[in-house]
């Protein structure tokens, strides 16, 4: 999506170590004229009609999923992030493995809210290592719900995440995917 | 706002100590139909043509805040719950007391995007004690940025957040206020 490599390229910051910050117009300074049309871009890629709910994780994709939803006349359910396992057993529960924090943390879904009659698609801001992507993936998987693909806003295509989850037949779209990047020469995106 | 108190009737459930979860349409499950029309009504409280930007609070304000936003044709800023106080200057931030969760946790809005220029709509799913809202308020005064108000979906009205934040001075517009709720009543409104 050339709007968004340009925005990249133009606001996004790089630090060693692997880190993109885009924090100043897509995760924490929020800019809504882009993220609609991430959100037309999403429906483009997804045009399946049967989509009913898209499922996201707090807390930087709930807006882009609030927005791209509006193009998709759907719901939004976002996993919550949870201090302790719930084990009241009215949650769907899964753990994921955060490299960004160094720990783990377990995430949950109302069993209210995901049914074997639902088509989901999956919305997150990041793919990198693919583990908060894997986390909702097991959740859909356990409430039986389909899974219609994932829309990632931004991939790092240089680590595994993508690969990971397109192997387990995952439709993945990625608006960007970056090859490579580096302090001196920003991003290299695949094309 | 007579869809909003409908619906909180209708699918809101009252519980013993003061809780009504809405979380079937408003804060895990995200009715986006219905948070069009509560951006537009915020739209029609706040008619104030300088706002330049909305500041929330992360998870569930980012939502409705980014859907309202297309209203006002602004961006979004979230503060963030930080793990521990940032002490590179970098931020503005503030303790928040949580009676929910019995902790207090510290919030953080980066200093690039709040400034003495902006005039800023706070927006949140609840108001209750107040903790949150004077929170927001807190680094708003921080940054110099002037504040335009604040738009809440739900205050409970019979807690005393919303008399509070009032009382300095701040324009506080709430879409429904509970005054009273029971398990056996439901919730009454104030009119």
């Amino acid at each position: 999506m050339q709007l968004l490599e340009d925005r990249i390229r133009k606001d996004g910051i790089v630090k060693e170590g692997g880190v993109l910050k885009v924090d100043s117009f897509l995760n924490h300074q929020l800019d809504i004229e882009l993220y609609n049309e991430i959100g037309k871009e999403f429906r483009r890629l997804f045009p399946d009609k049967g989509i009913n709910k898209i499922l996201t994780i707090e807390a930087s994709g709930i807006g882009i999923a609030c927005i791209t939803a509006q193009y998709f006349n759907c719901p939004v359910v976002f996993a919550k992030k949870a201090q302790s396992i719930n084990i009241d057993g009215e949650v769907y529960s899964t753990t994921i493995e955060s490299f960004t924090h160094k720990r783990s943390y377990n995430v949950i879904v109302s069993k209210r809210f995901l049914s074997n009659d639902d088509n989901i698609l999956i919305i997150d801001d990041f793919l990198a290592n693919g583990c908060a992507l894997l986390g909702l993936i097991d959740i859909v998987r356990s409430s039986g719900a389909s899974i219609a693909g994932a829309g990632i806003v931004i991939e790092k295509g240089f680590q595994k995440g993508g690969e990971l989850v397109r192997s387990k037949g995952i439709h993945v779209e990625s608006l960007a995917i970056i090859d490579d990047m580096s302090v001196e020469d920003g991003c290299t995106f695949r094309h």
